[in-house]
């Protein structure tokens, strides 16, 4: 075991302020309980963008103004360090076809902030679209014809349509439908960050972390094992108890996300919610006191992650196989914000 | 076979007017491909209505403004003729729970024409506690109490968690998170309809009709088999020739509620989007006109479905049983809507 800090019990203030100091310039959130992962091929992560690049320019997915963000945000390296285990490239490359596809509709039609066309007014007759561009439209034959050339009106819809298309190519339906449920969790939870950022409200913690559920890393997580070749089947996935580990692990990893977008949310608008804002506005104290308490909230969450999947794993080789593929998920998508200078950097409050 | 025309063709224009003529007193839409419906017991739909009403007073689920409405909707006898194949009483019973849990939410979160707290402005973030109410937030245990508390917090909440606490205690966890697929499903396309009311955008016939697959009876009809006491395991309805036969039947009866819903709803709003409205708007004819070809399309969706569902019928029991039980809900849909002039009467074209 391995953490950013050198055990795995939870820092109290004093720990957290000495791994900090120690931290400070390895890019880790001081304090982050971490695990490693495995390191992601620079070739292979070269020829996944390579085929990515090519995939996007055919279909002219992206709008002009994104185009620049490709290569910074590394798309192939976060899909190489993500799932280690997968079966073979083309497995790969489609996990990586569904990344650009998440953010192209997130930038281009939700963010208001990235001046890429995203606005709240009117979210939610753009995103009921996206949903049908991998939940189709069944009708008489012109209706259904005029959907499909709907589905091809633009970059987003585009994206998706087509790269869940590629991914129903070795998944199984259980497999696929998990996905489009997955999907519309996002984009329900989407809409509830637009519902508050237009009515200036401002969340509770246990409201914001449970619209952080929804606007949430797990449709990248819960196609592990699609991507690893084999099926955790539905019956299994669908337990209270595996539901559960897995909310908890894409739950840790997100709140990972609002640790290292801190900064550079904070820096494109000042109201924009995180997990250390929210933490900041109920606690009323600064933010430095409440980034602390939210690398916490994330630990713990991290700790049951890994304390029920491993009691659940005891008793089952394939549920074994899916936990490690969220945890292996989980570390690679950690180092994936660490080291992704381009896009993100830690607050300066050490 | 028996319809509400002579022959199961698609009538055409004289065909309409004639049976227009026939059946203006009946009730039933003129010209709507329909099936008869296993008669409802009112001797148990009473006793349903009584467990409902005991269960909605003891968890105080609806507000004084709503309590009206109870007798006038008939959930009693809706479940019954909808789930005619039930089991038993106790399913009927939970079924029936679903359907004012889902009125309440639509009702009391949603409809700003009818007063009783609903509203576009942020009706994502209502939206979004409400799907959690049916998928639950995991974490640290002090904000899952603070989760639980705040789903006790009003009547729309309450009805969701409890009423699928209740399905959840007879349907397999696949069965439940297919519900709960649905209810997603269903939020999104709220969270469109009220998008377009928002910025006044009159769709297309086909947008249209891809936010009422999504704002639709889906979540009703997708229980089916659990009521009757039997699962149409994961891997088959996840298939997508089952999902379609799925959606084919969900989007007719969808339509059906858009046509007798038709007067009450230009009653309350003359800009409420329904079938006929977009088809006038999109056609540039009358009313009427797109009256009778809202019909048409309804028809032609019924045709598609039963043709579709024999055909994956003649290989597989199980199949069958779960697409006649999706038939009678149709049916038994029907009936409830054409006899419930509590709720809806025709347009006076006739």
């Amino acid at each position: 075991m391995s953490t950013s800090t050198d055990s795995y019990a939870l820092p109290g203030p004093p720990d957290i302020a000495r791994s900090l100091r120690r931290e400070r310039r390895t890019g880790v959130v001081p304090g982050l309980h971490h695990r490693p992962a495995a390191p992601a091929d620079p070739v292979k992560a070269a020829e996944i963008d390579r085929r990515l690049e090519t995939w996007a320019r055919g279909l002219d997915l992206f709008p002009e103004a994104w185009k620049g963000d490709f290569s910074g945000f590394q798309f192939g390296r976060a899909v190489a360090l993500q799932h280690p285990g997968a079966l073979d490239l083309d497995r790969l490359t489609v996990a990586g076809k569904l990344l650009p596809a998440e953010n192209v509709v997130d930038s281009c039609y939700c963010e208001e902030d990235e001046g890429r066309g995203g606005a709240r007014r009117g979210l939610g007759a753009r995103l009921i679209m996206a949903q049908s561009a991998i939940d189709p439209y069944h009708g008489v034959p012109e209706l259904e014809e005029e959907w499909r050339a709907g589905m091809r009106a633009d970059g987003p819809l585009r994206s998706y349509h087509f790269a869940l298309a590629d991914y129903a190519g070795f998944a199984t339906s259980s497999q696929t439908d998990r996905f489009v449920h997955d999907i519309a969790r996002l984009h329900m939870g989407y809409l509830a960050e637009a519902a508050w950022a237009e009515t200036r409200y401002v969340p509770q913690v246990w409201e914001y972390l449970v619209m952080r559920q929804f606007n949430n890393f797990r449709p990248c997580l819960s196609i592990v094992d699609a991507v690893d070749g084999y099926e955790l089947p539905e019956q299994i996935y669908a337990r209270p108890e595996i539901q559960r580990v897995t909310a908890l692990a894409c739950n840790a990893t997100t709140i990972v996300n609002d640790l290292y977008s801190f900064t550079k949310e904070l820096a494109g608008d000042p109201d924009h919610l995180n997990l250390p804002q929210v933490v900041a506005a109920n606690d009323r104290r600064g933010l430095k006191a409440a980034y602390l308490k939210s690398v916490e909230i994330h630990n713990r969450i991290m700790a049951a992650f890994e304390e029920e999947s491993a009691l659940l794993s005891a008793g089952s080789p394939l549920v074994e196989r899916y936990v490690q593929g969220l945890a292996a998920w989980v570390s690679g998508n950690h180092e994936w914000h660490a080291t992704n200078t381009h896009r993100y950097h830690l607050p300066d409050y050490w």
